[in-house]
């Protein structure tokens, strides 16, 4: 079969790979329908991320067709298209048990990491039953493909986290895949505000489609001076949400972020930042970060199946399996591409 | 009256003022009985505290008895013997009615900062109703002394904040006053561990006589290895208080901090800090910090008055208030003198 991999810092490359075979009683082998690029495959590329080595098939997204399962596997038969979780749970460790999935004892974020993952004609999935979900009857299987990863985590590491509720006001820093999802979720709590900040005025575009009160480029002047119209009695936002992973994005969540509020960091960050908790301390702020557990996955799906989720302005573009490379290229510089999610079928 | 004020910076002294009067129908003067010296009192005398003038009567802590009220006020009575709240709150603002009675649009930190303080032998009280508590029948009235600030931070910003529950495991960094009040208020929620970090060998001591399980002192080896046996699977503790306040000890609170746990920021910071957020945002860490709002006295005081909290190793000494300067020299000493809170009486 054909197998995105990494292959050295800086390159990926399609090779030919035995099929998975089904190991362990729970596990399901699918053959790969769809799948996508997340933004943490890039950090997988650069060098980010060391536990993954060369030759590691990609990816931790997408959705497949049952064609083998082991004896244990009761939720889903042969021939059952499904989708799968970004992350493996076990469903029985103590992490687990806690819906925190992502730090499960046997699994976590092994997909695309220290396991081969979902860029290839067929994936192996460990503990079939608590990581597969039938796709629901009559959705667009295109747009379903966010339900893997950025959806969860949008609700789960920005809105639940973050304690949105109703009539409280959020900023949220980054209208790539993972801010705009995180806008979609926080309205299922009925926030009376959703400002982006974004340098990039398409991305702001699609953050207004999306249900953005106000959107705000941060290259035209002063943050706080921009948004202070928002800003209420409490001086800033309520809930400020971190969806780009760098040191200057965190210090803006700071500037923005009102008395009593919270900033939910979802970014992924490679180095160290700096908390003015000098100035923050007597503010009453609460910071929270976390990868995704995924375990809001059934739930999502339930809300999309019953048409309460649009999702469909997330996917920009379309590729066969046999473009892969373009794919990655055209997700590499969104800046011009203006490229969100990528949708790529086998 | 005598009172003792700010008189530059590094300079404290007593001068006579004039007797405080009734300004507003909600205001009630006290004459003092007791009172006490904070941390921040401390930081004031540096120059930490911008917004309090030379001349300020120091203090918001402290026991008086009610010498006069005005028109407005029902709640307490002539003659009546009153603990004082640190923070001031109107009852009707909108951040006072969230029980965020420190960001009081008419009140806040303003004893012994915008408004003349408890170091003196009168004090006027704003929002004598929202404010003043009668001090129970037949408690040890100088260990209630506590309850004006302390033991309500410790409750409201480590415990509360802190998400401190039932079979958690907790680490207080820093022994003094605020962190010993913090793991008295924690053991209202029935914690499995108490482990506290100092380098202040007698304020280990303290520690231990109010209910630690463990006392480690940091100088003595790496703080992951002396506390690894309280850390289970979350490898760290639940919930980490950081009771000092500068960047060391913040740094600490990161290395000792479980999977899904949470940092509770009690100390009071005067520079910025490093977050390590390129390894912490996987491991789902959560971080508060807030001043005390002091909405907790009431239930704390009715818990006191039941026997049901033991503060009296919080004072160490007791002075007269002739002897206030000592009494400064002394908590300002308290390395060497093991100086906890004082005991100052009119």
């Amino acid at each position: 079969m054909k197998a995105l991999v990494l292959d050295g810092v800086g390159k990926i490359k399609v090779v030919d790979k035995e099929m998975p075979k089904v190991q362990h009683p729970a596990d399901a082998v699918l053959k790969m329908v769809r799948t996508t690029i997340c933004g943490s495959d890039l950090h997988i590329i650069k060098g980010d991320v060391p536990t993954v080595p060369n030759g590691r098939t990609m990816g931790h997204e997408g959705i497949g067709v049952v064609e083998d399962i082991g004896a244990e596997v009761k939720g889903v038969r042969k021939g059952e298209k499904v989708l799968i979780a970004c992350i493996t749970s076990c469903a029985t460790c103590s992490f687990c048990r806690k819906s925190m999935n992502d730090q499960c004892k046997r699994g976590g974020w092994t997909l695309g990491n220290s396991n081969d993952g979902t860029q290839a004609e067929y994936v192996r999935i460990p503990f079939a039953d608590s990581n597969l979900y039938p796709v629901p009857e009559g959705v667009d299987e295109r747009s379903l493909l966010v339900y893997s990863d950025i959806l969860p985590t949008g609700l789960e590491v920005a809105t639940l986290r973050g304690g949105v509720k109703p009539g409280c006001s959020i900023a949220i820093v980054g209208a790539g895949p993972v801010g705009l999802a995180s806008a979609i979720t926080a309205q299922l709590y009925s926030p009376r505000t959703i400002v982006f900040l974004d340098k990039d005025e398409s991305r702001l575009e699609v953050a207004k489609k999306i249900g953005a009160t106000d959107c705000i480029n941060p290259t035209k002047g002063d943050v706080r001076e921009l948004a202070s119209k928002h800003f209420g009695d409490i001086d800033g936002f309520d809930v400020v949400v971190e969806a780009v992973g760098v040191p200057a994005t965190f210090k803006m969540c700071q500037d923005l972020v009102g008395v009593g509020g919270h900033i939910a960091n979802v970014g992924v960050h490679g180095t160290k930042v700096e908390l003015d908790i000098d100035r923050l301390w007597p503010r009453s702020i609460t910071i929270s970060m976390a990868l995704v557990s995924a375990h809001t996955i059934p739930m999502l799906l339930e809300l999309f199946a019953a048409g309460k989720l649009d999702t469909s302005s997330l996917i920009t573009h379309d590729f066969k399996f046999a473009e892969i490379e373009k794919a990655y290229d055209v997700f590499g510089r969104a800046a011009e591409t203006k490229a969100l999610k990528v949708n790529i079928e086998f």
